[in-house]
């Protein structure tokens, strides 16, 4: 039998590939799926694309997970504070994928969300959960922080070069795009099919809440102070997304080619690739691929990093987290396939 | 260790897909990827969303597959029969999933396919790899005929009211729409991106090559000529495929339900559902999700069916019916789960 | 100085195009725009698109179109009806864009639309506004009900063969697609975009309210009972209509082109073609293309005719209804150009 | 009767708005059809959606022009030159949409495009068609270079702050995206539905043809080295584009959107709005909207420009440039009024 798993906002999209991932997991199965607005609902009337449809949802109470191996919370920005507190009271280790505990340090996450947070002396107890850079905190933690789609997409990117000290971390300009569902499943005009098809949109402009987010990533690979500007786009697709960074560098394309592969040659999941990467080649697994180039011209390298929004950047991220906190493989039921066409 | 499968044509749609669902089958193995024009070529460079990329596809030749379990051909129509011809002569079993073997008689091919049969002798030889209708057929057969995706769609839908004798089958209309890479992965003006993207087309008018192996199925399980007037449509969507068909009843919805419950309840990928199903909801699955409900003001029932046209109905039926031929589980290696969003 | 023209319901999809059409119209300028939840907003802000964002939208109150040349509702079902009623009454001539007055009879409203019709009195003074067929009466008339976009369709494909004696009304099966802007602008989620791309979905099957309108026409033009089936389908686009008739024939294919020819050749707006048209052909202007092939096997003609579902399909025609009213020439201010890519 | 005007590359996207906006133009009209490989055919066989499908297509020769009032050249890059230097010696002025005679010097055409230019002689006789910052030149030139669409959107957006001295014309970062059709209509494998639909791809890193285009703009009125890092990507939608502009400043944002408002305020086609723009507000229409926001966390702005690519980037631009040079309304016939949904 496998390890009991609880998800907390199983009606979401990552909530739904949440249960995917575990209901195919050869050592995790579904215990208990936990909603809010949708409890009371069997599973096939919100996600009906999943077998096991008449699993029923039930409320967001963390006393459904007692004596559970694993919790993952996949809530709204504010939502998880205080499931993941009793979580941690009652002995069940959580994954949250909210950004409740990313920031490390109650100034910083005031800084991000405009609010204090609810539980400051808790933060430091929180890992966060990018195994490719702090593996073994993870393995031996209770409580680990999920990164941010576009933080993953970009950490991955830059961190290896900021650790090498290839890049000026305080110079560093960001592009990304991302496909619709990282808006997440609310209702709302903005993500109506007439508003999204056919179109791109800059959003966030100056102000995304994921860019204290990368900063907080590279000054802790880095050791120094951050600046990034970052400008995120909606763009019509479903799944994806693709940073486009760009740092100064003294570096040429081979040195900075060389440090993402010492970083990642050993790794599962990501690759560092000769030409710059699409989207769909990593929607469906749980891969990042890396393509970096120097323009010598301008003395800035452009990395573009691409991975699938709902899996490197939520749900199979936060498996990955869960694999390492359960004594699991690291890669253990985590695709590396993708869907084309 | 598995059995030791070869693919000819993998590097197709359908090729794609039969290289992921053997790579994580349970009891197969892939032994042998070949190609056409990209023989010479290594996986990665024609699928980059596959994991072992560096795998290299060699040429069409069938003594590469000697001594194997398995050979599953996705070549275009007219291709199969020479290599399925080989394959069969060395003691290979054979799953096509082309259109050369699909036809019962070398009069029907003919007439279908407007040329005649390279090997009318051998037809007989071979059973249409429909596992829900011809299950104990495939499992003892060497040579398997995987049907067409517009096919196995009106087939799953109409076989079970045909054989029940609940409608007229000499008077149906089916209409259906594909996703674009039901046509293949060929470079052609009509498939740009610029042609394709918001726009809807009706083709093969009158005239499409899988009527006549709609009518042979409903002629097999109803005992009586059937005839079918088939109107394909493309829609800008990778996958997915939707059938719409009408026929003549004198039964009520429940008496349809019933006999359609009947057939499939026992089954593993046909489920008959409520309310009519969208093609999201089996699209990255081997289901196919039935809907029908009478008009009873025109006597007609509307029976409409939805598959992922490149697993159910391609890659996904081939794999069921190798299951069957190796004495495997009819369902292993086959997802049940869906993708979305 | 042109016609002035109200547009009640200007904040929806069809009202846009009004606004739109009417401000590039040589002959009719926008008066007065009225919305209901919208009203007191700019139309900048609810059509981003257009020019003249600065204006005004007012209130759904008839009053304000008092003195106008003509007024266009592009309502919901059932809000029509009363604002029509008082806008005749102060006589200002109306095209109603909804539904409320295109029966001819109280009995086949309640019928299609499963409520009594609040002013049954009234339903003989409107006119159904398609052109190609009832272009007196329309001229000759202050009310004038612009038919829906699926009976557009359907009527231009069929009528002519209708009123032939060249197919079997009573035996028709009709399958038809949209772009999801026909379903409106509501915010709901079966429109998100989330739930739309990458599929397909048939809706409405069996009881669709566009029905009963198809049936009224072909008995105006043919003389004997019609009987439809309809099986309209959202698929993954913004706007276009195909529509997919099939009905019983004596004719060979050349008799049904001649017949449609005979129909057609002198019509501004609809062209018969020798091949299958698409979607994309005609979006962005208020033409129908149709081609018509027999099935010689099955005695089924093949009738395909697409349009733009809210320019031929609503607004355009509303336009083209409301020059023939104004005594303009039938085509002012309509496009014959599509937009392609 | 309108100036006569002859096109050449009528064939493709951007040639195929040239044909729809002439034949609209109040002041214009088709005299002369020219294609390349297309010629013979009528162009209603490569532009279904046209009206005047039966007009026939000649070849890419020049004397078919004689006497004609202006000639539009739609064609590939290299393919100009010689064709331009043959009407301008038969009078003919023209404006080339093609990227031959974009640059000032042979030296900067060889860094961008690696081969010498053809007629290094004749490039100080063309002036830049960017009609918001050379309309004068452009009003009395016989020879102009319509800019390319990318830095059509990024002059629009940084020009008149490096006018101002408002940026560090030496450290920008441009990331953009653009719709399939500014590719071009050629048919190949990375344009294929099956490639492009919901996936994005960055591409021509560090190496796109529109960078130095974009730095001599800026050049030349910023009066100082410019330096541009430009990432473009392709996303999946037919039409639009948007530039996310990065650049240093010491302004705030109103000082830097005054600079905008006072470059624009007076311009038909340009507006400096509120919030960020989506691409399909624009697509239809000549538009370009602006939007600016400064980081003061980064003391960089960003400003994000969208266009469609086919009018403002193309076909309307150099219609702008014709109304010009034909002493017509800057604006005559050109679309205000974008198409939604």
């Amino acid at each position: 039998m496998g390890h009991q798993i609880a998800i907390f906002g199983a009606s979401g999209y990552a909530g739904g590939e949440l249960v995917r991932l575990v209901d195919s997991h050869p050592s995790m199965e579904v215990a208990y799926l936990g909603a809010h607005s949708r409890s009371g609902f069997e599973l096939g009337e919100v996600h009906p694309h999943l077998p096991g449809g008449k699993r029923e949802l039930g409320p967001l109470s963390p006393d459904r997970a007692q004596g559970m191996d694993l919790a993952f919370l996949a809530l709204p920005h504010g939502a998880s504070a205080h499931i993941a507190h009793e979580l941690r009271a009652m002995g069940v280790p959580v994954v949250d994928l909210g950004s409740d505990f990313r920031m490390d340090t109650p100034e910083r996450y005031q800084a991000a969300y405009g609010t204090e947070h609810p539980f400051p002396d808790q933060l430091p107890a929180w890992v966060y959960g990018l195994p490719e850079f702090f593996r073994k905190d993870i393995a031996g933690s209770a409580t680990v922080a999920a990164p941010g789609c576009y933080p993953t997409a970009v950490s991955l990117a830059l961190a290896p070069l900021a650790a090498a000290g290839l890049i000026d971390v305080v110079d560093i300009v960001v592009s990304a795009v991302s496909g619709v569902s990282g808006a997440g499943r609310g209702v709302k005009e903005n993500l109506q099919f007439g508003a999204v098809d056919e179109s791109v949109t800059a959003y966030g402009v100056g102000k995304h809440r994921h860019r204290p987010e990368m900063e907080q990533v590279l000054e802790a690979v880095g050791g120094s102070t951050a600046s990034v500007t970052f400008t995120p786009h909606l763009v019509p697709m479903q799944r994806g997304l693709l940073a486009s960074c760009h740092a100064r560098t003294a570096a040429d394309t081979a040195t900075i080619a060389a440090a993402l592969h010492e970083a990642y040659d050993d790794s599962t999941f990501v690759d560092v690739v000769d030409a710059p990467p699409s989207t769909r080649w990593v929607v469906g697994s749980n891969r990042c691929l890396i393509h970096a180039s120097v323009d010598e011209e301008t003395s800035r390298v452009v990395v573009v990093s691409v991975i699938d929004n709902l899996l490197k950047g939520a749900a199979g991220q936060a498996v990955q987290c869960g694999n390492l906190m359960l004594g699991l493989p690291e890669p253990a039921g985590l695709p590396l396939a993708g869907w084309m066409p």
